[in-house]
């Protein structure tokens, strides 16, 4: 990873592990439910969706304050819950998430389901319970809303159900994925540019980094489950054969290269943003360090 | 019940149910999950809660603007995610709802997961996606979350799973019930409040009929279970023997005679209400006609 990336994480990951750490317990009226709770927020997520965030207030020179992370790290709360609902048994029933049990193995799928109710509600409290002005709090929690809900992530985890067992084309693909994973992590950089008072009309560049962002992530996250190793990343692989994923419908070689050039047109799309808002984005293309491109033919293990 | 409380339910109870039928597919960008969504919110549900939220605001000779009316209907997909929730196997595991099968009976639980799950961001999509002042805005988002999350429903929801056949003392259990059913009902009022711009200080009088109302409701509905009939309510009787209720607490006489207290207390509420806010709060007093009171030991079937 770039060091002035490893400088940025190092320095706001400890700080929204502290808020996740702590600010969850006050707004919880029953002790096994926030046990539930936290047991999943704090079982070691990279935090990647709120560094986003941050990233796209520093490219925008904005002070960080102590709303602004809070609300940085709602995104967090609604991620997390995704996760826990993703793995219930009614959904694909996973026993491990990072290393760990799942939330209903632990809990059981009651609590489990009540644990991820709270959850997305509790990140719509903290978009809204800070010091930033009505305005914006208004538009993080209707962009959150549209990123998280039925026009979102809830349908492309619909999708997921669904077709189930379908061979998807790979725009169905595509668009599955850009509402399953990719809506959240596009509300990351607009959450940054609402945050950040960016005027709409000049959001689109960023928006469609993420975008890319966003869809290069599912299709690693996708190639990972085929050469990763389960350690390293914390649940098992080789969960997907059979199922929608970009190495299943490209081949590895294929998936690869989409890879490649998605991320390219992330980091094009960064450099329309530099030249027409006069901003220095190098900060949000380190981030693509996080995918590790292979362009010739696989051939051993990829790290991390 | 009351002439003037059918005329007003009469008149509102379209309108409530025409924002459900035609606003939820909009904001939807999957069809099955549409159609479990609207499965259950078109149910033929009572629309208690946003008929008191409006019934606030005619308290208040508010207006009852679209954007008013479409922040009210919010809390109806919110009350709508809970019971599809509350009825999943991992939690009541119930076949019927409404006299019509659950949720997940129909779409199987993981759809029926999602569609709870969409229709909880929905309603916080809602009470933002208006044309209300955003400082309104904020604060219906921020009491609704608090009173749908850890704080509110979630926590009450909780202590169900955690203490089923534990024996719950009085006070627990009105805990219990002051989260699981009262929250979303005092929000309900606490939204019309917010609404019509009543100061934070002027609030309490109508928060205390709330809090009240919302109590008499669940002692009722713990009530019904032992006399009602299963046709006139829509699911089934005596269901709850040896759970946490009201009438296995105090006895049935006992249970009627905590909802009378409970009732008395709303409606004295109301009283300084009108006293010390120089309005008619009749309107409101008029719901408390929903609960059939029995003082004398019961001998027969209740009717509603």
């Amino acid at each position: 990873m770039d060091s002035r990336l490893n400088r940025f994480v190092a320095a706001w990951t400890p700080k929204i592990n502290h808020v996740l750490k702590t600010d969850i317990e006050p707004d919880t009226d029953q002790r096994r439910l926030f046990e539930a709770m936290s047991y999943s927020v704090n079982a070691g997520g990279k935090r990647l969706r709120p560094l986003l965030t941050l990233a796209t207030l520093t490219v925008f020179r904005q002070t960080i304050t102590d709303s602004k992370l809070k609300a940085a790290c709602a995104l967090e709360l609604m991620h997390t819950y995704s996760l826990i609902h993703d793995d219930l048994p009614a959904m694909d029933d996973d026993d491990l998430r990072r290393g760990k049990p799942t939330n209903h193995k632990v809990y059981g799928a009651g609590m489990a389901t009540l644990a991820g109710d709270g959850l997305q509600a509790l990140a719509f409290q903290w978009v809204v319970d800070n010091e930033l002005a009505a305005q914006t709090r208004c538009q993080l929690s209707l962009a959150l809303a549209k990123a998280a809900g039925p026009h979102g992530m809830a349908s492309g985890q619909a999708d997921d159900i669904q077709f189930e067992g379908t061979r998807l084309r790979l725009a169905e693909l595509q668009k599955l994925d850009r509402n399953k994973t990719g809506a959240l992590i596009s509300y990351a950089v607009q959450a940054g540019l609402i945050m950040a008072g960016v005027a709409e009309k000049d959001q689109q560049p960023l928006l469609d980094f993420a975008r890319n962002f966003g869809a290069a992530f599912q299709i690693y996250d996708d190639i990972l489950d085929v050469v990763g190793d389960e350690k390293a990343i914390g649940k098992p692989v080789h969960q997907d054969s059979g199922k929608n994923t970009y190495p299943n419908l490209l081949g590895l070689a294929g998936a690869y290269d989409a890879l490649k050039k998605t991320v390219d047109r992330a980091k094009d799309a960064l450099k329309t943003a530099d030249q027409t808002l006069q901003v220095d984005t190098s900060l949000l293309e380190d981030f693509c360090s996080y995918f590790v491109i292979k362009d010739e033919k696989h051939n051993g293990k990829t790290t991390r």
